[in-house]
């Protein structure tokens, strides 16, 4: 303090205009990564451009987005050319796997417009709730002729249904089966007639009865949120001429949707499993720590980021149509059978931990955990990378 | 059919040597393509080697790995750049983050080793178990000498324990106090007291009451099987003494570590449910579809990534350690409380669903919604971000 200088830092004390030399040598080399950074994105902004060209090309052609052979190929090349300058495949591809998706989703942008029947007339009955707008603007967007038939345009139904191509139930699981049989006897005999609700059993069995030509039960896995619908899954129950529905499955094929198909009874099993029951859970989990009041954002303070992804799980489905899923868990007689096996279940295990047996729930959790097979091992690898993305995003 | 020709595919006659003009059209975007990849390749190693130097500098004068504000600036760089390129600067900022965790990962490969105070000599109790072997590995790679004490070895626990630092509980949580209690007395009173089991308030408190030196509780929140320390949890509850504690606080911090400071009564509260309660959910998910025999491989193919991601999350539970978890959720007698008190709420909604009331169901989702507020759509985007990584990625 003896000193004149005002500067209250020591360190910097003796010498005060020049930083030490190694602030230098690090700034030199920031400049460099800098350097490279930059060069990096230039890169990527040329391989947009390229990418474009190739999209016009394709869009002139007819020819599809998707080419997963080309994709691998050039994986595989840029993990050998990694590997051969020392530097972790694993890393270099999961960029390039970023690099692709973006090409991919970008590309679907012009080449996924591409209607199959331009000009054909669709009608989405329930086109003014959430998926039926949805559906209405990408038809739209593919040169549809879309018409939407809501709840007050009943009386205009026998004009709106005049010369259809094709008719899309998007109405509430239980009205789906009413609707059917109301709308049946308005179509043309060539139309189709496909569903998009959750469940396919009954709504199926109510289109088949309503209407004589040909019928196809879709369940699309996905919500109106959505912005690309690149390699987003839609279920394929067919119900009846499915050659004469093919272009409705072409359509979605091009849009970028990848198709199951499945039987209405494996359908509706599976998702009381995964949907209903799963919904049913984690709507109940997050309903519980309300009711305890837990201070959410401390628990993430304090939790490993894989708490962090279930909590995300949780959280996201207060962030979504509480109807829909109501819909989804009390639709049908077979869920509510599964739901109350469920807490049997769980009520059992309690059953281990008020008798303090360890040694049978570890038993337990082996036969589980054999049962489980492979799959554990690769789930666990996959939650991990995940995990990571968590870690360095968020 | 007149045509002299055999060649079965009509759409090719006309030309029959040469493929049309738009494939090599493509081809050559392709090579360009090919050549852009291969750069961006190339830029990625000199980048690294770049790194490389910086954590030579970095290490001569021992300066942190880890330059919050750094990457930041260069996070927001790079995204002005790509916004002037007319690139998304979300797709920019994630390749980033990803190449930035990368480098991060590989600078504490070499400057994480770094010891604090390198040369103290580390007790490990319970040196021989999974989490025992995984601390005495790290601090040897930073030069402690690092002795063990398992059970065989208490004979010898005297000498043992002669002149030790720092000496680590890392015995099953319903052994800690026991051994807290038969260890204290042959500590030096300089040494500081620390375990790391995943329960603090009767381990600390029997630390405490064993021992009159510094005393902390750690809780690192990641397994055995985690190779890189970046950015994971340790939660830090101080006991004695913290400041005599904090060389041991500050290794982790070198290792990569972020800690969390907290309270025991706390720590065990928000444990209870992000352990104990997630950890029973997701075994009895997992057990009830085994009795079920759920074909896991088919609700695959039928489901959107989200659901993929959420049985994962199952998946990777059977992929651990059964007693660990066995442990976690047989720990006091509050847990057993909570998960009654769980599967009561279970059995509220239940009722919802028996008696066909979708309007309560409705208004409690709300209510939960409410609560949660902003996080459920934070976790809505987060959750969305990650399955687009899943979707591309597996």
């Amino acid at each position: 303090m003896s000193k004149p200088s005002s500067k209250p830092r020591p360190t910097a004390a003796t010498s005060p205009a020049k930083p030490p030399a190694h602030k230098a040598e690090l700034e030199e080399l920031r400049v460099q990564i800098d350097t490279i950074d930059r060069q990096l994105v230039e890169l990527l902004a040329q391989r947009i451009q390229v990418v474009q060209q190739v999209t016009k090309v394709k869009q002139k052609h007819e020819l599809p987005t998707f080419h997963p052979a080309r994709e691998e190929n050039l994986i595989s090349a840029r993990r050998a050319q990694a590997a051969d300058a020392g530097l972790d495949p694993d890393y270099v591809e999961d960029l390039f796997r970023t690099v692709l998706r973006h090409s991919r989703v970008g590309q679907l942008d012009t080449l996924g417009r591409r209607g199959v029947r331009p000009g054909a007339k669709v009608l989405i009955v329930g086109g003014r709730g959430q998926m039926g707008r949805f559906f209405a603007d990408w038809l739209r967007r593919s040169d549809y002729d879309v018409r939407i038939l809501d709840r007050e345009d009943w009386p205009h139904v026998r004009s709106l249904a005049k010369d259809i191509d094709l008719c899309i139930l998007a109405v509430p699981i239980d009205l789906t089966a009413e609707v059917a049989a109301q709308i049946g006897s308005q179509l043309p005999p060539t139309c189709v007639l496909a569903d998009i609700t959750s469940l396919k059993g009954k709504p199926l069995e109510a289109m088949l009865r309503g209407h004589r030509g040909p019928v196809v039960g879709l369940h699309p896995l996905f919500g109106p949120a959505t912005t690309t619908m690149d390699k987003q899954i839609v279920v394929v129950v067919p119900g009846r001429e499915l050659e004469q529905c093919q272009w409705v499955l072409d359509q979605f094929t091009v849009w970028g949707n990848v198709l199951v198909e499945t039987s209405a009874a494996e359908h509706d099993e599976i998702m009381g499993i995964v949907q209903a029951l799963r919904h049913f859970a984690t709507f109940s989990f997050g309903q519980f720590l309300h009711s305890r009041g837990v201070a959410i954002s401390r628990t993430l303070d304090l939790s490993s980021p894989i708490y962090r992804l279930e909590l995300a799980m949780v959280g996201r489905l207060f962030a979504q149509d509480a109807e829909l899923y109501a819909e989804i868990i009390f639709a049908t007689p077979e869920r509510l059978a599964l739901l109350k096996d469920y807490i049997k279940s769980l009520q059992q295990n309690l059953g281990l931990v008020e008798r303090g047996d360890k040694a049978e729930f570890v038993a337990r959790f082996r036969k589980v955990a054999k049962w489980f097979g492979p799959f554990s091992e690769q789930a666990l690898r996959e939650s991990t990378f995940l995990v990571e993305k968590l870690v360095h995003r968020f």
